[in-house]
């Protein structure tokens, strides 16, 4: 690029020695800090889905690294100019795609300090306060959430790795042995399963992939019509597996299923597993938070009986990416999955065992997300929290009833959090909704709306199929979505669908 | 806690609605970039190690979460009071233990204006800018360490997790049809088998444990005096398994190992992957930016014919935590054994086939690494990089002559990039080493004498096992290191060496 004459390179550029002088760093950083400023104050300017096509972005860059130094003003400026426009903007208040990730201003704050800290807590010696401040934030989330001491746990980068980690001690506890001996050595009493429901997350089947379990070993147990696991099923499924000498290791069951957020009957679910002696894990990872509002307790019942629970503060906590908590009470199991302690990481000076946090996850190394919770904690206050969940959860119960109350729109599942699915259905065909061609226009007319609402740059919204029909998700969970924003959402889907059906 | 007077709560505190205000976020921010200057400029003055004791931080803090909002003044006074004393200083010029992770100006100031743009670049709708700079940065990388564009990548947390994935498609790459059928099912021709030195890291086998492989799928295979992975003890190895009905897949050379930073000889053993068809993965997590270095090209001899190869940024590039670069060249394999696209993720409005990135891990979201390593390249210029990778080759030359030169101490291992394995070994010692009570004397000696050294507070070394000898190991890779420190570092070890041995 030929922009290297944009402002001039600090000493430590041009010696080609150390880092950024501290009294650089700190003009950059306050240079930056005005910027990221500017973004936040400004972030609903930007359309919420860059309006590009695949490929249109990586040309704009040069082919090779660069040789020398350039000035960090020039990055900065393309930070501007290259990075701004070309992303999704997940902090903008009319995201309402997939689940909501905002990085609150006090998350992102203990971001930029852990960046600057370095901590590694992998062991208790590589970060002691990383190791026992994550202790900390863990029980503060575990208590406000309602669940016993019984549970201890740690944080991880995304519910999928806390899936997998349940799963893999879910497979020790079992005695199939599998982090010593392996899955494949034929010793085992039949093929391993895990039950989870048709609407379960994703990440439960992918864990079955890398944990060596295999897609197969996935039971995708029946769903009832508000798309909650059918507990009847489960029980039929494990004694059909048990009778063909196939062997149940664990149950998943979902508060908040992705697609409609649906609630698996948790404490009847507990029931089963604790007949079947298998492993419950709780999926919570979006709906979890609501846990900490004491009113709404009714889709966590039984959620206690758990082995293990996912819940993430990097979804409706705010927190940024990323931060996965997993809570279990057999953290013993956990162990024995990852535990593995080669001589030069031994800590040689200490009489007491020490908690060294890589023992209880596949990855050596780790960030220290402990931070950030705890700032973020502090900042908002857990009433605090409770008031902004509270609110997306009226948000939501609005934006149903309009729903409800539009004689040309169908919700198409129960909105027990701050989900709503529906789609555009005009008043002419209700009565015709299972015919054929009724089916197909109404999933071309509502893929088009949704296409058409997006292109608009205020809002973002996605999509799933429940009981194989186009549905439109509105996900309300940004903690900078206000009132105005989702009114607009259903502004723009009136008035586009107007348009489409014209 | 009582400081709740300290400072004023701002009106998204008292509201308890949306995000801290952009204008009160400018205001904290200032602040906290004055406070990471001030770290990063006195970092020196903190002890590497933090001299305390287990379980002394987690009492410091509040039983439970706070219920109401704190203002960020008491927050951040509390990051000075509680955390900053009780980190370990990975930013400290004195740290050489185990393998450094520096974060430089740019890499901080990357991590912060990514934690504030919240980018989850699962897919390419969910971050464009995520997704394609990350194919950059992977190019320009793989570019710079003078691989053939045969090989792509991305950017995983760790190289347990670039480790995990390698390992995992050469399960699907070998035919085992894990991802699908799982391990479990029987019709596997034999358990499979991993081979690695004796000396890989621990990752390997930690992959094993969680792929359902088991530790019982590695074979430690043996080294030569050098800590080399001994080629014809591989051969040996995968024939015996063969003859036995057991199934090789894959094999792991390591290019800097953790212990000594010995190197594989990756040439010989990529004929015998090739020979045998098996996957070939290369660790090259820590030593493999000095193939940066044109003039040190020796090491790396045949790693591109490698089937996948990890390079850790966050190690000796200066990049925070985490950034792990995977390459391979069979990208397919790795999509084999991590795609799976639920509906709810599914992009409608595009024909042409986008690169999604969660295809190719086993997370589903995942955070943008590229605009640190992107800002970092750019600051630092590749030139740059390398001076600053040679000076620490240079230092550990300098370390290694020193110990060479002075009949007290010995050298334990070949020192090919920047750590050097030593020990105390006082002269009139010399020839009596094997001896059962001088071996017992030394490991004691030594193991005393790297706490003492450590308990200064200067600097932090890390040790390991070599030959069965205690080994102190320095490990020269900090970006803040100057000559200075590393002389300090000899000075203070044989000022207490002689202190011990008096």
């Amino acid at each position: 690029m030929d922009d290297r004459a944009h402002g001039e390179l600090d000493a430590a550029q041009l010696t080609g020695l150390n880092d950024m002088d501290p009294e650089a760093f700190r003009a950059a950083a306050h240079a930056v800090v005005d910027r990221i400023a500017d973004y936040l104050a400004g972030v609903e300017s930007y359309p919420v889905l860059p309006p590009i096509e695949p490929g249109s972005i990586g040309s704009l860059f040069p082919e090779h690294a660069p040789e020398h130094p350039e000035p960090l003003a020039a990055i900065l400026a393309d930070v501007d100019r290259l990075i701004l426009p070309n992303a999704t903007h997940w902090q903008h208040p009319g995201f309402f795609a997939y689940f909501a990730t905002t990085a609150s201003g006090p998350g992102i704050l203990g971001e930029f300090i852990t960046a600057a800290l370095g901590q590694n807590p992998m062991l208790w010696r590589t970060s002691p306060i990383g190791t026992e401040l994550e202790t900390v934030v863990v029980r503060w989330l575990r208590e406000a959430l309602g669940l016993p001491d019984a549970f201890a746990g740690l944080l991880t980068d995304t519910a999928s790795t806390s899936t997998l980690i349940a799963l893999a001690a879910a497979r020790e506890a079992a005695g199939l042995d599998a982090a010593a001996k392996g899955l494949a050595g034929g010793g085992l009493a039949g093929e391993p399963r895990v039950y989870a429901s048709a609407e379960a997350h994703s990440s439960v089947e992918k864990a079955c992939m890398t944990l060596g379990l295999g897609r197969a070993a996935l039971v995708k147990v029946e769903i009832n019509e508000r798309y909650e696991m059918d507990p009847a099923a489960l029980e039929r499924a494990i004694a059909a597996d048990r009778a063909s000498g196939r062997r149940p290791i664990a149950i998943v069951a979902t508060i908040g299923t992705t697609s409609s957020t649906s609630v698996d009957p948790v404490a009847t679910i507990a029931d089963i597993a604790a007949r079947a002696g298998l492993w419950l894990h709780v999926d919570a990872a979006y709906a979890g938070v609501v846990a900490l509002l004491p009113d709404h307790w009714r889709p966590f019942a039984g959620w206690q009986r758990a082995d293990s629970i996912v819940v993430n503060p990097h979804k409706w906590l705010f927190t940024p990416l990323d931060a996965s908590l997993l809570l279990s009470r057999r953290m013993d199991q956990v162990r024995a999955a990852f535990s593995l302690v080669p001589e030069y990481l031994r800590t040689l000076d200490r009489a007491s065992p020490v908690l060294d946090y890589t023992e209880y996850q596949p990855q050596l190394g780790r960030r220290m997300r402990a931070l950030k919770l705890w700032m973020q904690l502090r900042w908002f206050g857990l009433d605090g929290l409770r008031r902004r969940i509270a609110f997306h959860l009226d948000q939501a119960a609005d934006f149903a009833r309009w729903v409800d109350e539009d004689s040309d729109w169908e919700r198409l599942a129960p909105a027990p959090f701050s989900t709503v699915c529906f789609r555009y259905r005009p008043a002419a065909l209700v009565g015709r909704e299972d015919e054929p061609e009724v089916r197909a226009r109404l999933d071309d007319l509502n893929t088009r709306l949704m296409d058409a609402v997006n292109r608009t740059g205020e809002v973002f919204l996605s999509h799933t199929r429940l009981g194989d029909r186009f549905t439109i998700r509105m996900a309300i969970g940004n903690l900078r979505t206000e009132a105005r924003h989702v009114e607009r959402a259903w502004a723009l889907l009136r008035r586009e669908a107007a348009r489409l059906d014209a």
